[in-house]
This record gives C-alpha cells, structure tokens and sequence, in this order.
C-alpha cells in the first residue's frame, strides 16, 4: 500500500532525491566507495558542500556579504548559538509558539529579552502582529512559522532592527528578502534533508560584535572561516539536502515552489472549511501554508481518535495532532504532492459520509 | 576496481551494514517510509535507539548509574559541552595530540586547566606517562587514541581522579573499564556509523554539580532526562549506529574485536619494520592499533608522492599523511578486513621492489 507522509519532521523528501542518496551510499561520485564512508576532505565531498551553498544563493537570491554555513546538532542548538553571537545587551523576541518559547528561554542565558508580543494567552492559535520592537535591541527574532500551532508569518516584516530567523519549516517555501536579515536558521529535516544538519544564512559583519568568550563549535565565526568544515559535517545529511536543492531548481526555484505549496494548502484548508465535521484550529489569516492543523467539531469530537485510525488504514501517515493541540495535523511539505493532499481530503469526506 | 579505505575518518563501514541501511532507506522497518523521513517520535524509531544504548551497555560491560546518549555535532562540540557541564574550578588534561590540545583550549574558557603531561615538543610521538594528577582537580582528561599522530594509550589509567576520555578513534577496539570514567565520548564516524552522532556514556551523578547556567542542548542532563530526544536527533546516522553494533555483537564483542583489530595493526606494523623504505613515525611502545602512521626513510624521502599515487593507482584510498606528520597514514578501523590491509603490505613490497 502506498503511504502518504504528512509527518511534521522529519518529513517526506521527494522519491528522486532518496533515490540519488541510494545511488551515493552505493558508489559516490564514481569513487568506488559509499558516501557513508568518504573524508569529508576529499574533492568529491568538499564540491558537494560548496554546491549545495551555491544552490541556496540562487535559490534564496542571497546577498553579497552573506555566508551559507551547514552545521551539526538541530534548530534547538541555534537557540543558544544566536544570542551567544549576536546579543550584546537586548534583543527583542516573539513569542508566536512553542519553539520561540524554547528559543526566548535561551537567550535569557546571554541578556535581557523584550518578548514583544506573544500569543501564549491563545494557545499560538493566532500570529503575533502590530507589535512595536525597540529601537535598542540588537535584533528581533521570529519564528516564521509555528510547525506545532500551524500559524505563519508568510512575510519579511519592516521593523527598524535587524532581524534574526527561525525559518526551520518554511524555508524554500517563499521568496524571503534575506537583506532584512542578520541570520536565519533552520532544522533541515522539514523542507530540506533527514534529520541532522543545520542550515545558516548569516551576515558576515554582524559577526564579532560581542565581547564574551565563545567556546570554538559555537562561534560562527569559526564556521565562515572554514567553509563550514571546520570539523567532519554531517556529511550524509547535507548530501541528501545538495540533492533537494538540485531538485528545487529543476521545478522552477522558490516561486514555483510557492504556487505549488499554496496549492496543496488550499485544497485542504478548503476542505476544512467545507466541512461540517471538520474545523481548523488557528485564525484564517495566520494560517500556514507547510503545517495544517484540524479538529473535529464539538459535537464529533469523540470521533477524533477513530478518524486517525480511518487515515491510517489508507496509508496516510503522521496526522495525529501534537499533543499542544490535539486532532490533526497534516504537514504538507515541498516534497508532497498534491496527489498526497487529495488523497487526504478524500479520506475526510469519506469519513464523515461513513 | 575494489577499493580499499583507509581514510581516517569519516571511514569505512562494513558492507552488511551498508546494505542494511540501504535497505531501510528504501523501507524502514515495514513503515512502506524511508528511515530518512521518519519522525523520531514513530515506534519504529524510539526502537531503534533503545537498541542502540543497550548495544551500547552491553558490547562495553557499562555498569549501572550510566546513560548512553546520541547527540548530534562532533566531537569538537564535547570538548565544550565536558568543561560546561563538569568543570567546577580545575581541570587536568593531557596533551597527547591535535584534538586533545583543542580540547584544552576550550577547558580554558571555563576555569584552570591543569596540563599534566604533553609531548608536544616531540611532535606528539610517543603517549604521556608517569605523570602525577593532582587530586583536586574535577577530573583528568585524556584522547585515548590519537587519529593524526598515531599514539594510543590503549589501557585505562589508575588514577586518584575520575576519568573524561574521548575515544572517537579506538571505541569499541578494547574492553574498557568505563566505572573510572565520569565521560566518554566520541565522533561517531570512525568505528560506528556515518559522520553525525556523537556517544556519550556519561555517569548520571556526574551531572549537576557546577554552578554555572547552561544552555538547554548543552546540557548532559537534559539528554539524559529525555532519552537523547529532547529535540530531533540524527536519525540516520543512529540507525547505521545500531547496524554497527548489531554487527559486533555476531562478530563476538569487543574482546574478539581487539583481536582482530590487534592481528590487523601487527601486519602492517611487522611490514614497516621490515622495510628498507619505509619508517614508523612513533614510539613503537605507543603504536596506535587504529591509527598507522609511517614515512619513507630520509633517503627515500622523495619517492613519498610516488607511493601514494602508486597505492591509489592499485585501489588504496586515503592513506595520505594528515600534514602535521606527512608520510603516509592508513587507518585501520574495525571495518576494515585483513585482506585490505595484506593488499596494502602487498603494495609496499612491490614498490620497495620497483
């Protein structure tokens, strides 16, 4: 039976780039050796970085004065890294959802945070917006899309501070102006890779501006200097991402990807909306485009568990809502189709015809 | 033409693990999902590591009181993560080599560092001994095996202090006595699995005792509380960690291990004690059983190119001198057959005879 992946993370990557990672775990790059046992120093693999950065300018439209650096350990590591680099005494954060929740709690280790806004009180059903950020801050951090709320920002706000970014689950899902931007980051295991490999766009001159101590593997500094190679990266994961990447291009880049993505949401969020069974959980206007989150109606609600059961006998994979929200929560990633969320929306009509 | 890998690391892994992995990159566990788009949270999953940590306690004979944790990062983010989380006031560390002296670098950042003993002045040649540990310090940190200069302590030391060690290059060559350990650590990508997992054994009542405010994923304890997934762990580098250790286990364990990794190290020593070309670069009492690491004799000198390209041209890949030592080095991991190593002896007679 075919499955239909709607896990939040790690997630669907599209059959031809697991495909190609097939190919480089049995002869990379005609080496005659599995790309699970290369040097990371070798010609073949230090192309493959350097591609998979070039891919993300292009992709991205980076500036000038912009590094691309592929770091171990997951988006939580970069909670600390940030401000460990970039907060000399305040910085501004939102508070849009669990993971800047995660995110806030660190930077409290290196100064003072502004929470600017939050939608804490609402449960994140909603997207913080309207809120005034200081002029005095370092920077002010987002969280552009709440992969466990299922809200997003969907835009590069004009604010009159840098601005740093959380953009794990929505990156390569829009155009992003990274100009506005000091650093983004981001878990690959969404849009991008398998699980184990950052991504980091930084500026490079906002760099060095802090005065405490930062330990080698935590000094970005460090990564721009080396290309990334500092140490062994995670040579595996950022392959499969080089292979996304090579992918996003041949579809047409960031725009395409954006038609395509707003696409699978519509359907499903029409779905929802046509629904006597079925109701969406956050406001429309904040509605993400990579993560769907649903409940049953009141009057249904005992039927949740039985619905996850129904998807899941059809092969539909990871809807169970996380456990902040409960119901359902369908991820509809680059790499799903749209077949996928057709798929999916027939199963609900389905179950409520039942 | 079959390769035979003596990188030192990322290295090679054996074939059945190999295949193995493809397998379940293809279809993990019955899931009809690749392992590389699994969430972490799936049954199929949390299986996987358990089986990894009690492989782990298991193969090492780790007693009670202890934790095995998977981390993402490398080795050089525990040279960081040991002094956060352990270093009360004073350390001491041996300066045995490269990563050993980074190590060190990173302590300093956190309180006094003792350096005990080095053989820095020598080039790291022979492995530090007879030096005396001072019995305040927090613990004594070694580098078990050093992978650029090829010394290997290869014992576990009877000192008046707990015991750090990272043992990224000989874990799993030895039986070791972990209950003088407090840590120990290591990249994963010389005998286990691809490059991005670190393990860490780590005593639980090790933890807690600085003073110091530490960021969440620097944190021991919140790994230890979450089971090494408080955030999305590299998963597929786990699972080829656990097909490593699966493979171990029906070799016959570490014991049978060390023998076979001893009967490896012997060949290839044997062959460049009996060479009129080739030279050993340390002290024979502190070979590493990992690491060999040999020149031409200065007469020969010159033909040092000649024989990497001779060795490449034959399918012996990797064995380029790291540039501290120059010569050659072949790195002799666990994976690596016998044979690979003959065939290497072979090529060294034939060019000694051309």
């Amino acid at each position: 039976m075919k499955k239909h992946n709607f896990y939040a993370g790690p997630s669907i990557l599209s059959q031809q780039v697991i495909n190609n990672t097939i190919d480089a775990i049995r002869d990379f790059a005609g080496t005659g050796l599995s790309v699970l046992e290369i040097s990371h120093r070798s010609k073949e693999f230090t192309a493959v970085i350097e591609e998979a950065k070039q891919l993300f300018i292009e992709l991205l439209d980076i500036p000038e004065g912009y590094d691309v650096l592929f770091l171990g350990g997951g988006a939580s590591t970069q909670f600390c890294m940030v401000p460990y680099n970039l907060l000399k005494t305040k910085a501004a954060y939102v508070d849009s959802g669990t993971w800047a929740n995660k995110a806030i709690k660190e930077a409290k280790l290196f100064g003072e945070v502004d929470v600017v806004a939050s939608s804490k009180a609402d449960n994140y059903v909603w997207y913080p917006k309207d809120f005034t950020v200081p002029t005095d801050v370092d920077y002010l951090h987002l969280t552009t899309n709440n992969t466990i709320f299922g809200t997003e920002l969907r835009r590069d706000l004009d604010v009159p501070v840098r601005m740093v970014a959380d953009m794990s689950s929505d990156i390569f899902s829009r155009p992003v102006d990274v100009s506005k931007y000091d650093l983004i980051y981001g878990g690959a295991q969404k849009n991008l890779a398998p699980a184990g490999v950052n991504f980091v766009i930084v500026k490079k001159d906002a760099l060095g501006k802090v005065d405490r101590a930062i330990p080698t593997m935590l000094n970005y500094q460090t990564h721009v200097d080396k290309g990334s190679m500092f140490n062994t990266p995670p040579v595996l994961p950022i392959y499969t991402a080089l292979e996304t990447l090579r992918w996003y291009k041949e579809l047409g880049g960031v725009k395409r990807l954006k038609e395509l993505d707003e696409e699978k949401a519509a359907c499903l969020y029409d779905a929802i909306d046509n629904s006597r069974m079925f109701v969406g959980t956050t406001h429309v206007e904040d509605r993400s485009i990579m993560n769907v989150c649903f409940v049953m109606k009141p009057e249904y609600k005992e039927l949740e568990k039985d619905f996850v059961e129904f998807a899941t006998a059809r092969g539909i994979m990871g809807i169970k809502g996380h456990r902040s929200v409960g119901g359902f929560r369908a991820s509809l990633y680059n790499a799903l189709p749209l077949e996928s969320v057709k798929f999916l929306v027939q199963a609900m009509h389905d179950f409520e015809n039942k």
